[in-house]
């Protein structure tokens, strides 16, 4: 053991590593593709591994090899499932532990307080701190959960896009924008719907709804109008009585931010680091370093 | 040619196959699983190809080989992409025609009538004939489209009901009835959609929900109150001037036709005959048999 450790943020659409001394100093960084074990099992992996070559290089200590240092990863959608177990295997690190990513963005935001987060970006997942207590509601993912996300928020376009099509609501600026982004073909936009659309792939429609939504456009009010409800609903289940701290996270945070409920908005505040920040503080309880010799 | 034609009526959950004689006649019947394009493309011709041989042997004609007879194919999915050219080639039959499997149940319920259907069971469609033209709207399929079907009502139940165990709305008798189907396990049902759920798997959620309406959940009222909106409006949409005659058709349609708006169950007629019915039909007009010698 080096007295390093590798802290990982892997989210749905890029997953990131720091290389950090035993002082929680971050040495290097490093970054690579999503790390959603949902949708991208097959090199979830192999980027995370890259992602912390990447940071070990950084720091320029390529002679450091991963298997001397232990890992602390926050993975999206990790709560699901056995895969980890398998993941464990499949990494080179002298030893590994995993939490869902919202623990290591709950961590980043609040520090040691108590508070709740909403992380708003190709998913969605709230958390909360409650006299060092922690729970999380939603972070299902996008085939049954992850309301309000990109992911869901853009598939919801195209659908309505393709009811403005076929005449069964009206069309408006936006619904003809996302139409000529498959040259009107309602077949494309399908085949891409049902063979290649992963969910960061919707949620790339997200800034034309939100664009369209400052200039007033029907469609985009009504989609964000329902995003917004279902963070607000979701809000009033995780906010505990007393909280003074609420942070949005995650690409969508500054739309979202506009337009919480004044119930919400009034104990929103900044956001103390981001995930990989948090990552760095939990990599270190996680695995303290040797209080005798690490200074020697 | 034998003079005999292959009728064939594939959808989401099975796919049905007559052999007809010259005059219409249906002299024997097959059937096997899901024929649509979408979920099943590795075995649809296979599914296919089974049931109309089972229809030829059905109607004690064992001898006759498939080569010899053509085939007038619907097929849900079809309007989407290239795969039918595909298909074509690995289909075993004498020459091969195929429509979207709304035009045989357009053809099956109205004959040769003006009017509308709309087809409600894994997916959903909608279909007009004004003048002898006709008109189609929906049949996207599940990913973007197929509001109000059983495989989107079904999805959206199991939302619902994550949303309940995270106590972000309430529980009600099926939202804690869904759960029970997955042990009272989110991930199992996480697992389920992200894996292994296809729209016929997610529709064989919606009887439990129907039988909820009938005892007043409150779940149960919200999901069918939306799908009924969406039947309405994209009734509303396809529904000409002086349309006299509307058929529910479906799996779904016992159900729905109960809860339609006054102005549409004030058209409602029964079908005339089923899907297989109106491709035996459109099969006698693709592949006309020679009016001199057959009956010699």
């Amino acid at each position: 053991m080096s007295g390093h450790v590798i802290a990982i943020d892997g989210g749905g659409t890029s997953c990131r590593a720091a290389l950090a001394d035993a002082e929680g100093r971050v040495l290097g960084r490093g970054k690579r593709g999503s790390a959603n074990i949902f949708t991208t099992s097959d090199t979830i992996g192999e980027n995370i591994a890259a992602a912390a070559r990447e940071a070990v290089c950084d720091a320029g200590l390529e002679g450091l090899p991963l298997k001397s240092i232990p890992a602390f990863l926050g993975l999206a959608g990790i709560n699901v499932g056995e895969r980890q177990r398998e993941l464990a295997k499949a990494l080179p690190f002298a030893d590994t532990k995993f939490v869902h990513d919202g623990v290591i963005a709950l961590q980043g935001a609040l520090g040691d307080e108590d508070g709740v987060i909403a992380i708003l970006g190709t998913g969605s997942v709230y958390l909360s701190r409650a006299g060092g207590v922690s729970r999380s509601i939603g972070g299902w993912g996008f085939a049954i959960g992850d309301q309000a996300s990109g992911a869901v928020i853009g598939r919801a376009l195209l659908q309505q896009a393709l009811l403005a099509h076929d005449g069964v609501r009206e069309h408006t600026p936006l619904s003809r924008a996302v139409m000529k982004r498959f040259e009107g073909n309602p077949e494309a936009m399908v085949e891409f719907a049902q063979q290649t659309a992963r969910p960061a792939d919707y949620g790339a429609f997200a800034p034309l709804m939100f664009e369209h939504d400052e200039k007033g456009d029907v469609l985009a009010r009504d989609i964000l109008l329902d995003a917004v409800r279902d963070i607000t609903m979701a809000l009033d289940a995780i906010v505990f009585e007393g909280c003074e701290r609420l942070c949005l996270l995650g690409g969508l945070a500054g739309e979202y931010r506009k337009r919480l409920s004044p119930r919400h908005s009034a104990i929103l505040q900044e956001p103390r680091g981001d995930a990989l920040s948090g990552a760095v503080q939990l990599a270190l309880r996680a695995f303290p370093p040797q209080a005798v010799g690490e200074n020697g």
